[in-house]
């Protein structure tokens, strides 16, 4: 995964501390007066096992902060983890780095949860390759990392501007309806793209603004011919979704057509089950898009432990002292 | 809600389009290409009942974006919403705000699913006071959003910097574990940071470090007098959690030693289920702290369709041509 | 109810006996030869409460087949029975009834089962008229009593000729899709309808054959105008089926179009579950087309007792001896 | 399975289309008017899987019906039938055939839910016999071919004399309660049974009536001795029914007064569930004897679609158009 | 309550402690050797809501063996009791009385359980009076406590001799199946009881030992006539237990036949649930006869906890240091 | 199992029949009177499955009553048991045993629920020991069999000194949180049980009286160091029990400070659901203390059963006369 590296820094804001808790200004404030800057090691661990995501951030704001005699160990984006399994280890001043604790572990909490969110959809497609749609249920200012993370979890690609450019992959999209309420008929905005879009960009029509999927299917398809690279079925649930049967009936309908060369890109509140489900009954999609059940899956918590103190190991109640041994981390 | 006006603004990735879904760029370059740019009348609205939150940030986007000729009327961040109730309704030229639908339905849905989420934790509280603690399981980059729309939801304050800020309530906090564990007791950890924080800031000790949370109650208690405004209950899972009995027994101990104005703060993986039974059983909690029973939650999704063209009732399949009434509308 | 009596009367494989259970042959046979042939009592009752059926046709039976000393009693078609209530009680000597238990307990199990199915669709239909469908789910030769038993239980009207007759009420149709594929169109098949059927027959068409439901919709409308009675919503589960959701859109669309007057029917796959979350929904069904969730509905299994033996208490272990009181019972 | 082919015909009323739905009529009545007839291939299948009945009687129709063009092809009673799979095929003139589409729907779909379901009690007795039972829940015009249905699904018998015919079978049955109370005694019943009716009818007598059931088995049984072929077990629910304790207590003192050769019969609301867990805990039952359970079945639905019209590729929305191959069909 | 006062006095296993857990012992030998014996505060209460039993035995203990210092106070046997409320509050010199924690306990533990389940089983029976009957299902040393603790939860009698002594009331019972089957005939039986026994023991017929319940019921009532207090049922399982249909044919028959005056007494494993649903149904059963449902019962368990030495309130983590207010105890 | 044979023996209570249900003394009477006194096979057997105990204390019982005549035979305390087997078969004279009936199915049906229970938890703990530590929840007439049928169902010991005695092992405690509380410190209790008992006691300590169960761990190790035997870890509920955390702490706290010799005793609470999930999760419990889940095991009843009398089969309705054949039976 290449991705551009300013995509990963921090913003201002984090840099600041702005977006700690406050109680860690207060920690530092209290620890300067004190005179008290010990050597920490701090171990962040997860709560569920889960696919690393969120650390290529957290280094990348952790390296503009430590003081020299920091030592720092981690797992990487995209490495399986395991419950309390430690996926970074920071020896540092502690002074040095409470302020960005809130961070860190929001960096690992929400892009691990995505990441292993979209590994469940990609293992549930089986093969059929998974895009990520879900920018829109999710507050802009994640997009970037929450697409980055779904295609750490194995998408092909996402829809973003921003996601794409942080994973290095080409964004992936096709047209929304309400390009083709303005133009008023589904093959004037088809023809309209073509004669547009730059031709490394593949064409795909969305099929059910109008009129019947398979109707819209074959219209678009004798339309462009060759040049139809895929249908896209987006039925709302207010018309049953799209189903099993729809596809089947859609890829019949293109084959008889002699479309046979016409993908079919399926959408529209697609789950974990029910993505299994298509695939369980053998039906013939191409592509999944996939939204919330990747953008909306709820973060996997991290947890921050101290575990010794120069050297001595410590722990709160409930936590064991002393290091937790992992082969597996490597030195940044 | 007062907050501070530039925290709701867009950032440059969101103003430059690069949070959107890729397709509207395309859409746009198509209908500029094909000279097509009526005037469109959109409306947004959520699939669920909720608080509304989120657009105050929408507003402050399309209010840098919109055409002089644009019309747009919305409820209030705070409003109670109904599934599929008109939230939002632009009618402007559909080049003007054809690439920011990514970003507004996400502002609305993010913000509205922690305000709701929010609201339920609130209700079931029923009257003791709700805190924010979420921070550290969601990404930096939307902390202030969340904790902000926590307030709107009805939480007395959040611990972040941020979302204080963007809700102009003073932040909450009290101390990590890693004040106490790098101090090496509770009570000196307590006494530092009632000689060096702003007298304005209550003083709230952790009691669950290093010794039975009872036993360290009294400790801090009879170290800090009357200057203890409270302690704070965070025993972890490992621990069997913070149980109404534990809570009971240290009001009691407090009780019984003369403490009884010291209040107890209740935190650790609080749900609505876990806040309802404690006041079920009426044990004598001042205020919960909670943290991904809202940072977690599900995003309330929305959804833009387009109603009109130049005044003409359209719509897509599955939805009903022509504008919804709903008289809650204001115009901005 | 009139109807047609000489469509109640049994078969002559019934009143041979034919379709009795074989050890009733051999009881007669047994009884004959030991010249036994006391006056018998003998009562029938349901095992669960229901809406009565098949009474009329247990008594064409009856009449045709007991001695001159028969006396006989029982509730009418249509009546709600209680579980155990007695439904029919004959006096007679029992070698003149003995060989058709089968039969009449056969009428009252299978009409009262479908009856009280019947009334279950139109208590959820809750006003919305409901017609009965289910011929082609059930033996040719029950479709006629079937029917019958849906109109007893509260249906409008059914789809059968003989069921019709049967009932006294026209019989309900629309057409079929086969007549659809054939001519090629929809609204072909509505034109040609409306050209050929007697005027009193009202004009319903079917929409959802070729294309989209609310397009057809509108251009059956736009050709038959104020002629056009309804349109019928039968999607086929392939493609979600009918939903709310589609019938709000479709009652819009028409209304938008000034074709107010044209009705809604509803069929496919319709239970009483179903039906009433249309109604809890609100959905603008005109009629509801009910098929199996009649047609299938499990017999209410009747039992017949003897009661007394020329005029003395007696029963089988399990049962109460002497007759059971019901002034509910009318006299033949 | 050979029975008589008489039985199997269509009665007049389907003959004439009062059986069908109204709209084949009129829908014929159009076609002609129109003078449209096309050559239309219509295939039929079920919703479930199941074992295939109703093709006899489906197949005795249309064969009266037909036009010489006909090409017809099916696969047969007591077939497994996969959902979805090609169970009739019939190509014809459109006018020929479109008015007995309700009725040999009718018949497969009454047929094969008979069938499917007598076959789920017959694998769950696991090798003992299952006799049919069930006349007396069902309509009496239903009953010869629901129990040639389950004869075809497996019964070894059935107890109506109509039923026995079709499936050419001897029917099967014991004695009625009412015998026993007429005659005031099981032995007195049981002798005269012996006496009277022909001695290829095996004896078996009815045990619950007046006395204990293991008590009256004995009587009985030192009564008829080596005549008495069994005993049939039929408790009311009201004293508890059959349970398996009854049965090994009965066969044990059968066993110890020498009556080893005696079998036991038993009935009364047996389900596919209770015969199966007589069989796990392997209660010594030598025959079941089975009612609602196959008669109040529910149908196994067929669908006739429209495949082709003069050979050429169609469908309704949610089928695929054309031919769908089916190896196992035999031509007529 | 009256009762005979020896019948609740200590074994000398348990004056000596043998029945102690261990650990008293020593707890005991190191305070002695200590020199430690303080005054010392215990409260006992329950961990559910309940029927108090056990007090009696347990004053009666603690009577022999505290010292002069001793202030005890509690609630009575029969006392209704909350979750938690303190039922016992024993203050002394802690050497008097600590060897015997674990015997006092267990008398309320498992009296209270026994009250509480009787109490159920009497409140479901809503008014027809219940006989214990569950000796059989206990350690005989516990008998008499147990059927004593089901007379305190409100049964009417016990069949134990033991039971009946401590609760002051006559025993009562029937006959057993032996006896029955020894003498060979239910009849003989009834006239043997009748000539032999006292005349105030009613005599209460078991009638389903040889011949149906209903058969024996009339045989043995016109047998005895006016003398035949009642009949009991107690069908074993393996004939279906005692079903509400049986005990009100057994009613019905019994009216028929004159015997209206013979009660109906109903036995074999009934627990709440079927008491209530016989209750509901209004079944005519005047005496329920309960076995596990009582003897069975879970003890309630009870828990001691020192509040105060010398006067100072005190408690082990988990519990509240102090008296706990409880204005009902009465001071012995 | 060895163990003293007079604490098996009956109470003069048992001898005298007092335990008994009050129509057996009845039916003694009876056929004094009558003079009949056959020789009567009794049949005992369990309705479940289970671990017979209970056996000892029948068998000295029954030694006690028998006729010269007497040939009893019976499997053995700690034998396993399947339903329905005959686990005790007495042939004697009936008026010698009938009176003891209700006693020898108390103590067969009382001590097989207690060993089966606890082999159930013996079983879960799969290979940990598991120790009897439920006197306190039973009447203490009954501690001396409960224990003792605890160590026949696999437990390594008991709590009490009667059920120690009775099973011939050494009995098993700690100390009781009382010792802790008068003498005001873990540590103290600790050192002086040290000192006052017999060296051969392992030395255990309770930790969680007053302080954190980590903390008073290290302080009780660090007091008495090798010659602590084991810690015991009983937290109660309302400081949310013993947790697989709280396990996993402690044991690497003792660990880590060269206490590795520390065991570790877990009580309080243990269902074999609880003690299951422990060892599935590795948690490192040296021994298990369990209480209620043996002490409140529902009995598993036994039935009696007359099968034959002077040498003929007979049985009750619903019992299979003859002798049950059962080679694993032991003439005593």
């Amino acid at each position: 995964m290449s991705g551009n590296d300013d995509l990963f820094a921090p913003t201002e804001a984090v840099l600041r501390g702005e977006t700690a808790d406050v109680y860690f200004h207060r920690t530092k404030q209290i620890l300067e007066k004190a005179g008290v800057n010990p050597l920490v090691t701090m171990e962040v661990f997860a709560g569920r096992d889960g696919i690393l995501c969120g650390m290529r951030e957290a280094q990348t704001l952790l390296e503009r902060v430590h003081s020299p005699e920091a030592v720092i160990e981690s797992l990487s984006d995209g490495d399986p983890i395991a419950r309390k399994e430690v996926a970074l280890r920071i020896t540092d001043r502690y002074q040095s780095f409470c302020l960005y604790e809130t961070a860190y572990l929001g960096y690992l909490s929400s892009g691990t949860g995505w990441a292993t969110a979209a590994r469940a959809t990609v293992t549930a497609a089986d093969g059929v390759p998974v895009i990520a749609f879900g920018a829109r249920h999710i507050h802009p200012n994640a997009v970037g990392p929450m697409e980055y993370a779904a295609i750490v979890g194995g998408c092909q690609a996402c829809a973003s501007v921003i996601g794409s450019r942080m994973a290095g992959t080409p964004p992936s999209g096709t047209i929304p309806h309400a390009l083709v309420l303005v133009l008023g008929d589904t093959v004037t905005a088809a023809r309209l793209f073509h004669e547009t879009i730059d031709a490394a960009v593949p064409r795909v029509a969305l099929v059910d603004t109008f009129h019947d999927e398979a109707e819209e299917s074959l219209r678009v398809g004798q339309a462009l011919g060759r040049d139809l690279w895929g249908v896209r079925l987006d039925t709302p649930s207010e018309r049953g979704g799209v189903t099993p049967g729809l596809v089947f009936e859609v890829r019949a309908r293109l084959d008889q057509a002699g479309l046979g060369h016409v993908r079919i890109v399926v959408s529209g509140g697609l789950s974990v089950e029910r993505i299994a489900r298509f695939r369980a009954e053998q039906v013939p999609v191409d592509i999944f898009g996939v939204g919330s059940a990747i953008s909306g899956a709820p973060a996997i918590d991290f947890t921050a432990d101290i575990k010794a103190i120069e050297g001595k190991p410590i722990a709160k109640r409930g936590r064991i002292p002393g290091l937790t041994p992992n082969q597996r981390l490597t030195r940044w």
